[in-house]
Parts: structure tokens; C-alpha cells; sequence
């Protein structure tokens, strides 16, 4: 699968392209294409924001009109804040992405933005597909870099497999075992009881429950569990120390 | 439900401050906190990139120290794209969103942000009930303010119903009746019958079905089906002015 081409129509800031490129490299895109920029190429400023992203610049093709830039995709999407009166499809960034991962091997695909001012002309919405368009809560029109971002990060999170969550895992950080926890909690109910903590009497057993659950709730590791052991001697020993023996 | 605040540790770019703004107000929230910023506070820079935002750092609360700044908040997530060697669980911004949206209503939220040279200290990280993590191809280390957009707009989206797709809508541009179809298919079959383009007859009826599908497909509105016709009356025009009347 070829990776979609980000072409950035007419863009009048180096910074936007810089982090354009940037965005491109986090999520694993790299054909940049650059119509008209009006500061000239190469730019500078790009250059400054792309960090390790340069080489997308090095290899960024430049165009004078849309339509050279365009010529050999087979899918277009445009993204446009506005609504444009004409009847046109409007998809959300998600729905973009899928549809990008879908298209047949050997298609080529590409995303097209417009400038900081006022987006792509009507004209250039024209040659597309169809138009996405980034759901927002107000003040639609997103920072150009910030636009490419998003698309970007779509179309990898539409094959990304990361786990929703996990738990960084150490390997000394291995679970305990039952017999383990069970030290725990005979260690830390008996100092409880020695120090009148679990009390009265009838009360114990709901106690003990509730803080097995609070244990339980941590899921901690088997190092945690010594931790917190030391922790208890610690404690325990501290309380003989401050109080004179009876 | 009061929307996640966004707390920035120690932030260097007064640029990426304003680009968090704008990134909080694209997707509706407001809560901007600013520990110990670099640069001093207000910024220029960040104004500068704010562009409507203002309000939001006008509005921003500065402090001095984490502790302070997430003192009143019941649950946040810290963002980091480094594995700490620690035992903590590790969620993706779209889970992040969700449980978010799952705080029982009183509770304050937050989300934490390191600084562009280092992200976040392990101690900051310590403050925090859980870790998010973006997925990235490579160069996993976003921009400040990507990846407070990043985050943002998942926030936004894990309530947002925009259908996936659409189609623009002019009040002009109903939908044609079966009837109207129906005359498009006669009028331009009739044309291309007289023409000779439909044929051999046997052949005709195949011809006529597949030109049918790819008028089906085109999903019309009335006003294109109108603009076809015309066109078929051009173009046929066109070619009985071309050639000499037999």
C-alpha cells in the first residue's frame, strides 16, 4: 500500500509546512508536495520546525498548479472547513482514513490542504473526490499544520494496534503470587491488631475485607508487595519507638 | 460534565502555548493551567499564536509549582511518550477520552504535559492516576502543542455525532424523482441511438444498462440532471452543425 501524498496548496507559511512535514514523519507518511508556496522554496523557516523530519523537505516535490501536482493519484481528498453549496461528499477524518486503507494496491491516494487564509478555492475542491472536513466545537477553521496532524494521525491510528491499555512492565516488576499477597495481608492485619487499629472485635473481619480490596485494587507487583512490607516493619517499629513499652 | 483541564509543566515556546489555546478552543474546553513557563508570563508569542483563543489565556492560571496547579483536580493523566521504567498503566488518547467522559459529574479532570525539551519528569508523572501515550510510527516525540491538539480532539470526538459522511446539502439540489431519471435515460439513449454510439442492436440493451448504472452511481441531484440534458442538447447540437445534413 502507498502511503497517501499531502499536498499543501498555495501555503504562505514556512513554519506550517515544517510541521506538516513533522506530523507526516510521526504517523509514517513522507510524499510531500508543495503548489505555489508563496515564500518561495526551499524555506528556512520549514526547515527550522521539521526537526528530524528535514529529509520529507529534502525530497518534497514542488509544483506550479494544482492540477501537475494531482496528476498521477487515483483518490483525492480535500479538506475544507466551509461548506461550499455544491453537492459534494463530506466524510470526517476517520471515515478518510479507512477509505484511504481500503483503496487497491497500486492506486495512489492523496490529502490536499489549503493555504493559512482562506483554505482551498472552489476550483481546487473541484478536481477532489469528495471533502473532508474535521468536526470541531467552534472556530472550525485548525492551524494548517495542526490540519495535516490530524489527518495524519488518522490514517495511522486506522491501522494501529497499540493496546488501549497496558501496563509498562519491568521485568523485575513480576505479579505476585496468592501466597505472597497472603503474607501481606497477614503481616499487615496482625500489626493492625496490635496496635488496636482493627478493633472493636465484630467490627475486624469487615475491616480486613476492605483493605484486601484496596490491596487487590492496586494490582500491585511482587516488588510493591516487599515494599510495603519494609514499609509495615517500618511503621510498626516506629510506633514501638515513640510510645514507651506498657 | 466541566471539560478536562489542560495543565502545561514547565512549558519553553511561548508559541506552543498559544498553539494549546487554540487547540482547547477548536474543541471545547478552556481550563488552561501554566506552571513555572519558561519565558515568564504573559507572552507575546503566545498571543501571537492564539489567534480567537485569547480569552483562554487571559484566562490561563499560572503557578509556581505541579502540586499547586493540580491540587483541586480528581483525576489526570499525565502524557508522555518515553517508557519510565516504572509500573503504571499506559492508555491511548481515544481511551483516555473516553474514561474522561465516564468522571462521575463534580469531578475535576486534567491532562498533563511535559516540556518541549524533555516532557515530563518521572516525579511529575508520579502525580498522575495513569499515563496516556500517543502511538506514533517513529520519532514518537510529538510537538507541545500537536500533541495537546492530539488529546484535545479526541476528547471532543469521544461525544461528537457528525455522521461519517454527508452530503452537502443545497435547498436547490433535491433529489430527482424516478420520472425525471427516466427522461435523462430516454433522452440521452434517443440521442446516442441516433448517432449510431448505441450499437449493434443486439448489444444495445447491455450498453444501455451499464450507461443507466454510472447515472445511478453519480447520485444526481435534479438541478445536475437538468444541466446533463442540457448538455446532451449541445452536444448533439453540436454534432448536426458539424456535419452536413444527409
Amino acid at each position: 500500500m502507498t502511503t497517501p501524498a499531502i499536498i499543501l496548496c498555495r501555503p504562505q507559511l514556512g513554519e506550517n509546512i515544517g510541521a506538516a512535514a513533522r506530523a507526516m514523519k510521526n504517523f509514517g507518511l513522507s510524499d510531500l508536495r508543495i503548489v505555489a508556496p508563496r515564500d518561495g522554496w526551499p524555506n528556512e523557516k520549514a526547515y527550522a520546525m521539521a526537526v528530524t523530519a528535514k529529509p520529507i523537505l529534502d525530497d518534497a516535490k514542488l509544483y506550479d498548479d494544482l492540477h501537475e501536482a494531482l496528476a498521477d493519484l487515483n483518490v483525492v481528498y480535500a479538506t475544507t472547513a466551509r461548506d461550499r453549496g455544491i453537492t459534494k461528499e463530506v466524510i470526517t477524518p476517520p471515515e478518510a482514513a479507512r477509505r484511504l486503507r481500503k483503496v487497491p494496491a497500486g492506486d495512489k491516494t492523496g490529502l490536499l490542504f489549503g493555504n493559512e487564509r482562506a483554505g482551498l478555492e472552489n476550483d481546487d475542491v473541484s478536481l477532489a473526490d469528495c471533502v473532508i472536513t474535521i468536526p470541531t466545537a467552534e472556530f472550525a477553521s485548525l492551524n494548517l499544520g495542526q490540519a495535516v496532524l490530524l489527518c495524519c494521525y488518522e490514517w495511522f491510528k486506522a491501522e494501529d494496534h497499540t493496546p488501549v491499555s497496558k501496563i509498562e512492565h519491568n521485568p523485575i516488576h513480576r505479579k505476585p503470587t496468592r501466597q505472597e499477597l497472603f503474607q501481606l495481608f497477614d503481616h499487615l492485619e496482625g500489626e493492625l491488631t496490635r496496635t488496636g487499629f482493627l478493633f472493636p472485635p465484630d467490627k475486624r473481619d469487615h475491616m480486613s475485607r476492605a483493605i484486601r480490596a484496596t490491596i487487590h485494587r492496586a494490582k500491585l507487583t511482587y516488588q510493591e508487595v516487599q515494599t510495603l512490607r519494609g514499609m509495615i516493619v517500618a511503621l510498626a517499629k516506629g510506633k514501638h519507638r515513640a510510645q514507651p513499652k506498657e
